[in-house]
């Protein structure tokens, strides 16, 4: 069993999560974005260790995240890593408090405040994140609006797990939040269960993701039907009628981007780090 | 300018050099050698982390990076930045102390003492590193032999310095130790005078240094003809005349690893990272 803190895993499971090849739609160590390439994602692991650090140190979880992010942003390309860093933040306090299991990381997220929301809300100011309208009423608490949504979100006395239950249905970070983080620990058996260098399990542990469910991510930029086809062709790859590397440079090519599966790819590998994944 | 700490930059380095492609006979982001693979570089440069924070505390120089190569060699490769960390523990504690220049360095370098020396024997024996067999009458002085070498150390009064020294002349990393670090800063000015993504210009800088000088590394694992083949064939690549990806092929199936390269390249980005590298 490795020496590594749960900081230095949560590090690491983004380090990873980025070098796991090939992951179609993403930055891998194959293929990169214009303007989004692999060594941003370098930066943004190491800039979001201070944040990662605090939520080791049993801080506020929404603080964490939001120093977190602030570290991430640290390099010139924008949002790398802003919905594995949500993961990462409670998963990082369940271990650290000796729990990482799916109650255990469920009352980290259960225990937060209106304060941890309001971090939340601020985390946005660091970084463009694609997201999507907000829905009918919730107007005043469009997450763009910043640190401007926090006297509502004091009035309504919503805390950040309120907030995440608000947006389940459209969002699989949230989802996960709100479900005792079911795929991610799922996930991490997986990619533990699975054999191989440890790039390659993340290559089909992504895979195996992308065919479960539509990337909300891909729904938010690129639309429904742009969704439900990486989701088919995902199980294409499963059954060997397509070939992962070949979607790979499609979807890059086409600007189909299945960040939230990434998210969840980096919040399982931090678990089956902690249970012992050998790099 | 970045906020990034010296540590990060330090641990930044590490990715990034490794990430910089094609670096011929080297780990880069496309080639991988049977057992040694870019996901160990990875867990190396997120284990080394605590002893690098030692060096940034003004710990001893030997002792940080004694603990940095015991965290590097927490991954299931042996060594991957034994000859990085030996560039970077004496690089982060000048920057620390808010001289990271030659003589700042050079500083930092000549006030090791014995006890540095000892914790450098101490740090073979985390690892199993390539190294000649010892000159004659430094028998006792064999890296090899570990912790048992540190009684000779003190009997002869050597510090970390003298026994650099004593290496200079087959060891590209101790001839910056004794040498103001001088191909560490001036390849990091070239990186920075560089441009284009970082990646691409480790790759540059790693064959100019190539190029430049026999790679210590090679002539201890492949002898003196294949380190001048490399050095020659890097000069070509310079001239037109070799293509570097095909290049960077070749060595890596023939095994020949100039990693003493390398490790300039990681020292090198370090202090262009200090001094403002943009990632």
């Amino acid at each position: 069993m490795s020496d590594r803190t749960p900081v230095q895993n949560a590090e690491l499971a983004l380090l990873l999560e980025v070098t796991g090849s090939p992951k179609p739609g993403n930055v891998d160590r194959e293929r990169d974005f214009d303007d989004l390439r692999f060594e941003h994602f370098m930066a943004g692991a190491v800039g979001a260790r201070p944040g990662l650090e605090r939520a080791a140190a049993g801080e506020r979880v929404g603080q964490a995240f939001e120093r977190a992010v602030a570290g991430m942003a640290d390099q010139s390309a924008g949002n790398t890593q802003f919905g594995a860093l949500l993961l990462l933040a409670p998963l990082v306090a369940a271990a650290s408090e000796g729990d990482l299991t799916p109650s255990g990381v469920d009352t980290v997220a259960r225990d937060t405040t209106v304060a941890d929301a309001a971090d939340f809300y601020r985390a946005f100011e660091h970084v463009d994140v694609a997201v999507d309208e907000p829905p009918e009423g919730m107007e005043p608490l469009d997450v763009r609006r910043g640190s401007e949504a926090v006297p509502t979100l004091e009035a309504r006395g919503l805390a950040l797990f309120d907030i995440m239950a608000r947006s389940a249905d459209v969002d699989g970070v949230a989802a996960e939040w709100v479900g005792e983080f079911g795929r991610v620990f799922d996930t991490a058996e997986a990619i533990l269960a699975d054999d191989g260098p440890v790039p390659d399990r993340v290559s089909r542990a992504f895979v195996e993701l992308l065919a479960e469910d539509v990337d909300t991510f891909v729904v938010t930029r690129n639309g429904s039907d742009a969704a439900a086809e990486v989701q088919r062709r995902a199980q294409a790859v499963l059954d060997g009628d397509e070939d992962a590397a070949a979607l790979a440079d499609e979807l890059v090519d086409r600007d189909i981007n299945p960040g939230t599966t990434a998210d969840l790819v980096a919040g399982a590998l931090f678990v089956a780090l902690e249970r012992g994944l050998v790099v």
